[in-house]
């Protein structure tokens, strides 16, 4: 696993954002329009041919794998190939996380129809994905690094997609091992909640004394 | 939460799903190209105008809501919308799951550059929605429904990006909870395993009685 390192500002930054986030976001909501739409075949034909025309276009100059996580010289995170939060990755829903240091990771967010397992219900699996991924960043927020060990998910009810918030935060250190933990929930309260056990590599330990 | 029923024969659902299956890869391609791509504004956003096209032409007739879960009078499910195996959703890989019963639900499938989550690996949370739908699957696979109850992950080492393996399958029933157990492989062997318990509802332990 390596991290990169692009040489940019943070303005620099804020403009290749302000480049691919509408882009992003015009795949997130094709992705949405492709699960619920009921127009002919023709008209499918037709829309699948712009897509073709977009891909290729896209293509022209790409990486030649994923996107992987890269950094500034000040620091700055650019995850933006991320399934949960990538700003790049239209997959993601992208769900943004205020992290106000292990005390709190915590986000809102909107889950439409391409998150859906039961009917009119957000995927277990998908409520699994962000809270891994808002135990992680309450586990990491220290600055050491620590890697997921155990991940438990207990679903109290059914999460109905449409507006939801999330919250984790790191509950006890041990060793080498952290805990985290953190819920999902809607209007009416928690719907499911989550545990996680965190292992620091021995190497980044030893910094810590 | 609420299946639906379309009158449909299973030549219908074969004749649907060649409409469908090649729009809804070619969205899963522009997905990757999204994250991939290094070309310039200007053919950014020549991309991002070709999918606005498209998504108005889907959008000119679509449901109100989410897929949903849809059966034909024959019992062929059709989840077509479901985050991880949705034939007609972009975001799912999708798992196509081959199912032999309780005793294994598997799927052999590649997760690319859209299910990153460290470089190069895919997230975690990921595998544990992969997780999810195949324990749910085999947990299911008996015909009475099941909800998750809780679903524990235990990630072993990194899973790299690639083809993968993943299978479960129904490890004990005591009352109304059936327990599963999976696991996700490379080629290397077993990356990541899980344990799942399912809660059988009440009234549908009745029925079995």
């Amino acid at each position: 696993m390596q991290f990169a390192f692009e040489d940019l500002t943070a303005d620099q930054v804020t403009a290749r954002l302000a480049v691919f986030t509408p882009l992003t976001e015009s795949v997130r909501d094709l992705v949405d329009a492709t699960i619920r739409t009921e127009v002919d075949p023709d008209a499918i034909a037709e829309a699948h041919a712009l897509i073709t025309r977009a891909t290729a276009l896209l293509r022209a100059r790409q990486l030649d794998g994923p996107y992987g996580v890269r950094f500034t010289p000040d620091g700055i995170g650019m995850p933006w190939g991320n399934a949960a939060i990538g700003l790049r990755n239209p997959i993601a829903p992208p769900m943004v996380i205020e992290n106000r240091g292990p005390a709190g990771a915590h986000s809102d967010f909107v889950l439409g129809a391409a998150y859906e397992g039961p009917p009119g219900l957000v995927h277990g699996g998908v409520c699994a994905l962000l809270l891994d991924q808002l135990l992680g960043s309450a586990a990491g927020a220290d600055g050491t690094p620590a890697f997921t060990g155990t991940l438990t998910i207990r679903f109290r009810r059914a999460t109905q997609l449409g507006p939801l918030h999330g919250e984790a935060s790191v509950s006890g250190l041990e060793g080498r091992k952290k805990f985290a933990r953190g819920s999902l929930s809607d209007a009416e309260g928690v719907t499911v909640e989550a545990e996680g056990v965190f292992i620091i590599p021995a190497a980044a330990a030893e910094d810590g004394r």
